[in-house]
Parts: C-alpha cells; structure tokens; sequence
C-alpha cells in the first residue's frame, strides 16, 4: 500500500463544511475564485507534492546542505520543486494580483502549505520564507520596491529570509546591534551578523533577499529604534547587472532535524561595502516584521500539524499491517491462531487517536485562524477590527498547541512501532527530528505564552478574550440542539468557567505590577487554553459531522469516526485542564529567582 | 568551565542517607565491604568514566558502526573502554565472589551505572548487556558454562547479549520461532533468526556470548515451550580451540540515537551449524530470561535517568551563562542594563526545576529498588519474599517513569536552549535522541503497564500494593513530625486514597474476565501510579533534607534546594494525577476495537 501523508477528505470537510470557505469567497475581493477553483487548487498542490515532494523526503534529510568554499550547496530537488512553485503561482498565491498574485483565501493558502508541508517539511521552508518576505514587501514596501522584488520572487529565481537573531538577541529583539548607517544615495551601509537564518544562502537560486531588522546609528534603545532593510545578496549595480553586496556565509548549522533547509550564519558588510534599503520608516521595523512574525507564527503551528499528520499516517499504516500479540476474548488469549494486527489492541488505538485527536484538531484551529485572517481582510473597519483581534488573540495558541503536541503526537506514532520507530527503515524517526523546532521556532513556547497572558487576554481590557466567549457561544448553541452533543457542550462551558476563574485569580497581579508573579506560569496557561480552543474546534468539526449523519448525507463513516474523535479528545486529553488549573489557581511560586541563593543547582 | 554529567552529591546524598546503604552493608554477605570503600568505588567509577567515557560521547554519535564485508566495527574508544571495566571488575561487580565478582551491593552497581551511563550511554549498552548475560549464566547455568563463560565475560574479552526478538515476536515474545534441534552429544544445533540484537556482533571483541531464546523440536505453544540456550560466537572446538558457530550478522539497524551500540539482525544456522547450550531445564526459558529483564528494566530506567542527568546539568550550565532579556521590577523591564541569565526568567526556571525534578526524583526510585534487591538477597525466606514482592511491583514503574519522563524532562531541557538546543553545538539533541529508545527497550510503555496493573497490582490479592503503602506509610509519619512537611504528606495520602479508588474501581473489570476493559487504560494508570511513587521518594528526601538543616550538620543549600525541588514537585507535576485520575474513574471508553466499522481512519 502506498505510503498517505494527508487525509485530503478531511482537508476538505474542514474548508468546506466546517470553516464554509464559501462565506469567504462570496467577499468581492475573492471574485476571482469559486468551490470549483478551490477543489481544483487542492487537486494541483497534492500532485506537485506526490510529484516534486514526498519522493525527496529521506533523501534530503540523509543529504544535508554542505558548506564548501564559501558556497552554500543544496539538495538536488531544491530547484526544480522552487520552479514548480513559481509556475503554479504558489509562492505568490496570497499576494494580490495587481501584484502578480492569485489573490486567493489565506484558508486555501494554509490548506495548499499543509499538503506541501506534509509530504516534505524539509523543502517548504524554501518557498514559506519567500512568500512572507514578499508579503512585507508587499505591506511595506515602496513601488519601486515591488517592482523590483517581486516578480523574481514570485517565481521561485530569488529567495526570501528573516534575517532578525542575532548571537546577542534571540528572544531579546531589542537587543539587535546590525548597525544601518545612512548614505547621500538614500541606501544604508549595514554591518553586523545574524544567525539561524533559514535559507540563507545557496547555490541554486539566483538571489537572495533578506528582510533585516537593523538600528539606523543614533536611534533609541530597544524595540523602538529598529528599522527594516531589504538587503539582497546581489544588489542592482549602476547599470542594472547584478552586484555581490557583501554578505557572506560563515557557517552553516548542523541541525536535529528539517535538515533540507540551511540554517546558516551570515556576515553582513565585512567589507563595509553592504547596501540596505530601508522599508516604511525608519525605527518601525519591528512592528513591520511582527506582520511577517504573525503569518510565520501561524505557518509554524501549520508545519508541526502538517509533520504530524505525516507521522499520523505513517503509524497508522504500519498498525493497519504488523500483527502481534493476540486480543482477550472471554478473559482469555488463543495462542493457535493468528496474531492480530496491532491496531486493534486498546493501548495502540489509544495512541493513534491521539495522534488524530492532535492533528485534526490543531488543523482546525490554524483553519480558524485563516478564516479570520480572510475575513478581516475583506470586510469593512468594524469586520476588520473584530476578526484581527481574535487573529491577535489565537495566533499564538495556533502556534503553540500543533507545535508542543505535535511533538507528543509524534512521539505516541513512533512508539506505536516499537524498535521499528527508532530505526532509520521507518519515518517515524525523522518526523520526531524535524517537528522538535516548532516550539522555537519564531519564538519559543515561552515567548508566545506571555505573548497571549501578557498582551492578547488583557489588551482592550480584555476584548479578544469576549470575542472568542462569542464565537464559542455559537458553537455551544448548535452543539446543544444535540442530545448526544450536549454533554460535551456542558464540558466545554465548565472549562470556559476554569479559564475566567484563573484570569481572575491572575489579572491582579498584573494590576498590581507584579509582572513576573503574573507571567510566571504563563506556559502552563497557554497548556490549559491550549486545549480548552481545541477542544472547541472538536466539537464544532462534531456538530458538523452530526449535521451530516442526521441529514442521511455522505460518508456515514468518516462522520462517525470524527464524533468519535471528538469523544476522545473530550475523554482523555481536556481532563488534563484540571491539574493545569489547580497549578494555576496555586499561590505557592517556586519559579521566581530568589537574590539571596541558588536553589537550583 | 568543564561541562558535568552528574551530581555526585546527589548521588552520595542518595546512597548513604536517603536510602541508607550502611543497612544493606550490615548484611554479612556484604562484610567485604563498608562506607569508605564504597566511596572509593564511586570516586573510581568517576575517574574512568571522566577518562573513558565522557570523550568519546560525541564522536561516538558522529561515527557510528559500521558493517562491511560481514564485519562490523565499532569505534575506537570501545575496546579500551571495556578493558578498563573488566580490569577494574565492574562487569562482575554484582556477582558473588567465588564466581569472580566483587560481590558489591546493587545499590552500589546502580550507583556505579548511572555515572557512567551519564558520561556516555551509547558505550554502556557493551558492559551492561554483558553483565546482564554473565548474571543469568551465574543464576541458572552449570558449573561448566560458568567455568567456560564468565571469567571472560567478566574481563571484557566476550560480549554477552540478549537474544530474543525475533521479526514477527516482539512485544509477543509467545510467537518465537527460533528451533533448537536436540543432537547426541547433548547440544542443539539452532537455526533461526533474532533482530535488533545490542551489541550482537564486532570486531573488538573475541566472541560473543548469546543469551537466546528458542524452541525445542516438539516444544509446546507459547511461552511455556520456549527455553534459553547460550549460543556462542565461536565455540570450543575438539582441542579447546575457538570455531566459528555460524552466526551471521545479516544487517544493522540505523538508529535515531545510542548509535555507539550496534543493533544487530543475525542469522542462526544458515550452514545447519549452529550449536546451542541449554541453560537450566528445558521450556523454563522465559522464566530465567525474566531475571534478565527485571534487571535490565531497573538498568532501562537508570539509563534513562542518566541521560536526563547530563542533559540537565548541560541546560544549567548554559541557563546560567546565557545572558538574554531582562527582569521585570516594578512592572518594567530596564533596557540600559545588561541582559540577565536566562536562569533568572521564571520559564526557564521551572523548566530546569522539572528537569532536576526527574532526574533526582527518578534516580532514587532506582535506587529503592536496589535496596530492595539487595535486602532481599541477603535476607531470610520472609525477608526475602518481602522485598522480591516490592521489587516485582516497581520495577515496571521504575523503568517506565525514568524513560516516559526522561523525555519530557530533555525535551524541557532542549527548550531551554532556544535555537542552539537544536543543533549539534550543543549535545541536548543528542540527549533527546538517546533517550528516545528507553520507553521501547526491554518491554514497551504499554507493556509495563499491563504488567503493572495486570499482574502486579493483583499479585496476591493485592499484598505487593499493600507492602508498597506500609512503605509509605512511613515516609508519611516522618514527615509529620515536621511542620513544613505536613501539608505534602497530605497530599500524597490523598493521592494514595485516589489509587485505591481507581483500583476499586477497575479491579471488578478483571474479576468478571473483561480483560481488555480492564487493561484498556493501563497506561494512564502507570502514569499516574508513578507520579504518586515518585512523590514518595520526594517526600523521603525531603524529610531527610529536613532532618539534616534540623541539626545543622553539612550544606544547607544542598538541603534548601532538596526541599525546593520537593516542593516544585508537589506543586507542579503532581496535580497531574487530577486528570489522569478523571480518565481513569470515567466509564466511557473509545479505545477497544468494534468488529463493525472502522473509526481509526
């Protein structure tokens, strides 16, 4: 049996039936673009995945980029799978199409970068940094700008990067050194180093254009005096050739895991001879870049979905086929006859719909936020201000739930094969390797925890949090005209109930300034709203799946096993809120540093 | 500043006060030794594994082994190594004297191992296979098998192993197909083949001693037919000359971590002349190799504490040489300062606090269990079955709670370090690859778990759950006697009263022979079992720290911090049992398999 990477069903049963993509695209600014279009979208992407993507998996990953002379060389399929993209349009898919766009939904975007990311997570780094740099350059950019960039970039020939850490700041941006130092022609001359950046350098592409935070000499301390430069590796020489702009590689990580992607360490300006161009105004490159940081937040909470659902069915294949052991029937086990396929023993389910649970449902909620990101960019001021702010509110949980508990969903999908998932025959190993980034990546589990307690629950005194009550409210509502249902709408009011109760016993801290009272188990938070979210996006997909089965409509069994996932999801993963609620309603602290002595050593 | 693996004070803490080593030293079958000679040991164990151990780890992981030509070799740091151990006699160190060992107590051994284990777990597996092997041969084999086998097994010259999966009998060990034919001369001429064998064939080594498991012609079904036969590499000959046995290395396993250990796939007979040496009586097999993997599933968890061991003192060293951010006083953040240790940050705190947590909570579950070994080795019949009860009873749980949490806890670790936790600068990704493999060794999760609560916990009528809370139950009156200890003695007997209510509640399951009900959670329940045993030996040291600040004797901050860690332990990690004890009460189950549709899809 061929080896699956995604569930294109349910793909589609999320878009369609229960995220309704056509609400989305009865918006004037998606004219272009009906169900027809989406499905025959879909069709493309999973095609250009089996075709340029999931076949160079293992091979990537057993051929890592290689440093040698100063170049920076990568995998084989790199460039053709790049030329592939930019022949779909796929890299610009979002962009509009004043822009060389295809203007199309972020819904449908997420759900084409979900495919890709499936079939070869090692690759789609290439493209996903191009197209949020371009997106910046699109937001930002001047039209010169635009002009310049884009359609290179659109085509697969130039790369994109965010070029921000550096060995200083990693989650400290305001500590950014790479100094921009103003010229008579406008441009900058920029010097300083960043590190961990992904698709850096190579060989196979033409240019490469790097969106960088740097401080314009003179400018204030901390976040506030950062600026944004586009600095290509080759800039516009005076007669339109192409330049060498001095930036160099001088090293290339060596990783765990998503080892197709090069992480490299760049010098910039070591012979004083690197141009910048400064994007928008100066000192407001972070709140730019946090534009570009929001999609990225949401695309990495897309990947870890994305590798779990690969590694989801990759277990489930193998506990379809391998038979061991024997059930229990009457207390007893008969050994004279055949072993049973291992799916079928209780503890190996138990993990799969995990897995399942975990994917699917971290699925729904970056389609949630794509939906939001479509309506707000459609809709009028109101519209615009009410779904930005329940963007604002999910993105960070939409990064962090698929990202944490991918990894445990992973891990649950390698045990399911026992010696065979720590061994290098099956993928289960690489997917484990490659999904361990997602809590850093674009800021760490941490960082997006006090993001959400620390900013999004509190910002216009706590609006975002009434929003999303709403949009839950809505959900109960439907789930309630089922008797089956009811019971589990009950279970999500009472969390809804634990959640405002830890809010109240927390928010005063902050009212009080006790910040680092207020943020110190901000993590642990993010665990419980984390699966509180979730388990609303289950029981709107069950609420759908009802509707299905009462309406006689398709595919009785792939409805039944969505309310049996949900009952799963219900069961056995949202009791853990309650010892994540006791934690957080606990005034004992034993996390904030005492000046006097070292109690951790 | 040199990088450390482990805490030897701990380690000492553990040894001499928490457990009490000078008890089991009063026992005249240990009158060799006493308190200084046993710290002499530890402080040689130290000295080799800083000298041959801890070098090597990481080219160790970047050269693994290879097989070429139909031999294998391994890297260069093992030969010396294992000479260094059989000289310093800690492959038999376990075993009585007359036999060549050094008779030292297991808590003495364990301590021994998890030094080195920590220093380097991908060069232990040699020695502990062969020590593992030796003790079987010491316990079930003739007085010639052990004239022949154990003076070289214990120099280090023969390599031992345990030979017992095979392709279609892993977990289910009753499907081995493994045939010893019985010749005249009293051998059995074997033919079969056995996969993911550890150390199962190398250069550098003179032979290799299989422990195997096979079939007799005509033997019964399942377990009950199958027995062990030792199967050496090379056999004696007529004149006492070493021949070939026709064993083959048919491939070797690639491995997401421990790649220092070769895992091997071998073939038995291929030229019909293969010779076997029964051990013990015939079909009694499984029943000795279980002495083997009780041992080895003690040694599985201790490994996976060791691992945890160095993977947090690497995250602490970097958490407190890390400058990033700064602290909130007075509700802001200072940004002409200079960046704070990251330690500071209340995140990184309580990640590196779980670690800790684990770590120490986990090695003195080990070492329970080795005091019970021992006092039941050197006891009489009642003393004897007393501890042997106790040991059955943990021993699942001490493998299992070390490596399920081990993860979790390098996971955290890895964490701590951002970015650089992913690359191969720093050796936390090899940590998180190591360590991967312990909840799969010797008996998976869930099959700990089903002997967990599907024999141990019934295990006569109860009586090992019943000598298990005795234990506590002492723990819990010393820790009365101090105010501060009292409020987490009460937590931990309402955590007791929550076993008994699970098992209340479960029990009935098995007693009307719904095995698959009652076992369909196992896992859970271990989870849970184990938070609330190692909660008891955090208390047990607790009360200890406790005791020693009391009378002011040595290192009061080595006590506060115990007391700390305790406290984390009760206030962070324990409330899990909460969730785990709702899924465990709630009688809908959506784990066992329907005959009629398939919801797993």
């Amino acid at each position: 049996m061929a080896r699956e990477y995604v569930n294109m069903k349910n793909l589609r049963f999320l878009l369609h039936d229960v995220h309704q993509i056509k609400e989305v695209l009865a918006q004037p600014y998606y004219a272009e673009h009906d169900l027809e279009s989406i499905d025959m979208m879909l069709d493309a992407v999973k095609q250009l995945s089996d075709t340029y993507l999931f076949p160079h998996y293992e091979d990537m990953d057993r051929n890592e980029p290689q440093l040698e002379g100063g170049e920076i060389k990568v995998h084989h399929s790199v460039r053709p799978y790049l030329d592939a993209m930019g022949e779909g349009g796929w890299i610009g898919a979002v962009a509009p199409m004043d822009l060389g766009g295809m203007q199309i939904p972020e819904m449908l975007g997420v759900s084409a970068a979900f495919v890709m990311a499936a079939a070869n997570n090692g690759a789609t780094g290439f493209n996903g940094l191009t197209t949020g740099a371009a997106n910046l350059i699109v937001s930002f950019g001047s039209a010169e700008q635009k002009e310049k960039y884009l359609p290179k970039m659109f085509e697969g020939s130039w790369q994109g990067t965010m070029a921000l850490t550096e060995p200083q700041a990693g989650s400290s941006l305001s500590d950014i050194q790479t100094t921009a130092t103003p010229m008579p022609d406008g441009s900058y001359r920029i010097r300083g180093q960043k590190i961990y950046i992904s698709a850096g350098d190579y060989t196979e592409t033409e240019n490469v254009v790097h969106m960088l935070l740097a401080r314009i000499d003179g400018a204030p301390l901390g976040t506030k005096g950062i600026s944004l430069f586009i600095v290509p590796k080759y800039r516009e020489g005076e007669h339109g050739e192409l330049v060498f702009n001095d930036v160099t590689p001088a090293g290339l990580y060596h990783k765990l895991g998503q080892k197709g992607t090069p992480a490299t360490h760049l010098m910039y300006g070591e012979k004083d001879d690197c141009h910048g161009y400064l994007v928008g105004e100066p000192h407001r490159g972070l709140s730019y870049m946090f534009q570009m940081m929001n999609e990225a937040r949401l695309l990495v909470g897309l990947g870890a979905v994305s590798i779990a659902s690969a590694a989801y069915h990759a277990s489930l294949q193998y506990a379809k086929e391998r038979p061991q052991g024997r059930r229990y029937e009457d207390g007893k086990r008969d050994l004279t006859g055949p072993q049973t396929p291992i799916i079928n023993h209780p503890d190996v389910r138990r993990m799969l719909l995990l897995q399942k649970a975990i994917v699917e449902g971290g699925l729904s909620l970056v389609m949630e936020c794509a939906r939001y990101a479509d309506l707000a960019k459609a809709g009028d001021e109101e519209t615009r201000a009410h779904y930005e702010l329940l963007l604002d509110l999910l993105t960070p949980v939409a990064k962090t739930y698929p990202s944490e508990m991918g990894i445990v969903s992973i891990s649950q999908g390698l045990q399911v094969l026992g010696g065979g998932g720590f061994c290098k025959d099956f993928p289960l190993e690489n997917y484990y390797r490659d999904i361990r980034i997602y809590p850093i990546y674009e800021g760490t589990t941490g960082i997006q925890s006090q993001d959400l307690l620390g900013r999004k629950v509190v910002i216009k005194n706590g609006k975002a949090v009434k929003l999303l009550m709403a949009e839950i409210q809505k959900t109960l509502e439907a789930a309630e005209a089922y008797e089956d249902l009811r019971p589990y709408a009950e279970k999500l009011r009472a969390k809804l109930e634990t959640v405002q109760q830890i809010l109240m016993h927390l928010v005063p801290f902050a009212m009080q300034g006790k910040i680092e009272r207020y943020l110190s188990d901000a993590t642990l938070f993010m665990e419980l709203f984390g699966l509180v979210v979730v388990a609303w996006q289950w029981l709107k997909q069950g609420v759908v799946a009802k509707q299905h089965l009462v309406s006689g409509k398709d595919d009785p069994d792939f409805m039944e096993s969505k309310l049996h996932t949900m009952k799963f999801f219900y069961h056995y993963e949202l009791p853990k809120t309650l010892g994540l609620a006791e934690r957080l309603l606990d005034d004992t602290v034993l996390t904030i540093a005492e000046d006097t002595r070292e109690l951790v050593n």
